[in-house]
């Protein structure tokens, strides 16, 4: 049995049950050593841990599958959903590349995905449809996410950049707000949240033209608002919808 | 206080501890007659209980808002998460429009989204960049939904329709399925979730030339993949990026 296990954007109060149980279940949990941090102690005693740094993901899935199919239950753990730029896709790549998606059962455990969990600090950022982009261009073209940017730009969607900036890629970020500001007000508010739900969580918030490049790196999560998003308190809201069929605020 | 509280997709191995935390705390419970039933029923027992129909949201939004201007906690039940076209937005319309942003807290527990739920049932069908999109025009006028789903499309996002069918409208789903055709493959495989994560679930993969609509209804959440998504074993496999920068299978 190979899963593929949510742990959240990291709290422990954020960990849901299903992950729990198959944490709990498994004889091997396999990861990238900063999640590993994010699983509680307990439910990591007793087990067979493998775990190496950034970049390692293929040497991690190819033991996980090794073990899963050595017949050993085996949990790959993953920050945030296992489906949203992680690990899930990657283990199906190698069940198939060794012929095993017949032997080896196979499950994902959805989780709470780091940009849920960024958009509930800020408020109601995300409300309506969205999108979610990664600025990372390791192993996407620069130049089909530069489109995707300016595609869901021009649609008004609320944007999601995950890998918002790493040492090597330090200019992505302001190119992408660039290319959003050529449709969008300079005065759309931005949700800029570092470490949600861990140890040194911030959240900010400011107008599309403010941005601050300094206070991103990979571990921030920028969302930008779409032309009906506003700055309401200390929070971002998102109307539901275009249309104003609906009248809040008259007490019943 | 007022809180937003995700259910998640409705199984309870996918309510949060927080959730559950935030429900065990409110004096006040408030929410769709039909999410009422996602609540374990001892978190409810004790509680006061604000449920109604559909199109209830304002009248129940404003409910919640005198409980908590009492200085009662009061809890709004979403299912999937709650900043997801859910209750988040309205709650905080409504403490904006009656000057409450100061005087009430107000908070956001996050929660595992439905469509992640879906997509997790599929295998990896998301992993990369994706949209949601909304073709409910019940708020949103037809035209910008078309614009968006195009957009989407000739962006090669993962896209991911919520309310894709209601008996008033039973061809928006199909107009939207011709629109992505024009930039995508007839071949592109689609994934079809009933009631993920819920009594009666099921889960169905086809071609986007394929589908039938009468499998969807508004329960139904339509992901449909991106130009690289294929379908593997049972599953829907989207790889992580278009660089094959890596390899996998080679066992260690």
């Amino acid at each position: 049995m190979l899963t593929a296990v949510s742990l959240g954007p990291g709290h422990e109060s954020l960990l849901t049950p299903a992950a729990r149980v198959a944490l709990e279940n498994a004889e091997v949990i396999v990861g990238y050593k900063g999640y590993m941090d994010l699983v509680p102690p307990e439910l990591l005693q007793g087990k067979e841990i493998f775990s190496t740094g950034m970049m390692g993901e293929v040497e991690r899935v190819n033991h996980a599958v090794d073990c899963a199919e050595q017949g050993r239950r085996t949990a790959v753990v993953c920050s945030g959903d296992a489906g949203i730029y992680a690990m899930a896709g990657l283990m199906l790549e190698a069940l198939e590349a060794r012929g095993l998606l017949d032997s080896v059962p196979f499950e994902v455990v959805p989780g709470v995905p780091a940009f849920n969990a960024a958009a509930a600090l800020l408020g109601a950022p995300l409300m309506h449809d969205f999108c979610s982009i990664s600025l990372s261009d390791l192993l996407t073209p620069w130049e089909l996410i530069r489109k995707r940017v300016r595609l869901a730009a021009e649609g008004d969607f609320v944007i999601c950049l995950y890998n918002p900036r790493s040492k090597r890629r330090s200019d992505h970020l302001a190119e992408a707000l660039d290319l959003i500001a050529e449709h969008r007000d300079p005065q759309t508010p931005v949700g800029i949240v570092n470490r949600a739900w861990r140890e040194g969580q911030k959240v900010h918030t400011c107008a599309l033209e403010h941005v601050d490049s300094g206070l991103v790196d990979m571990q921030t999560m920028v969302l930008v608002g779409n032309s009906a998003t506003r700055r309401v308190g200390g929070f971002l809201l998102t109307p539901r919808g275009y249309h104003t069929k609906y009248e809040v605020g008259s007490s019943l």
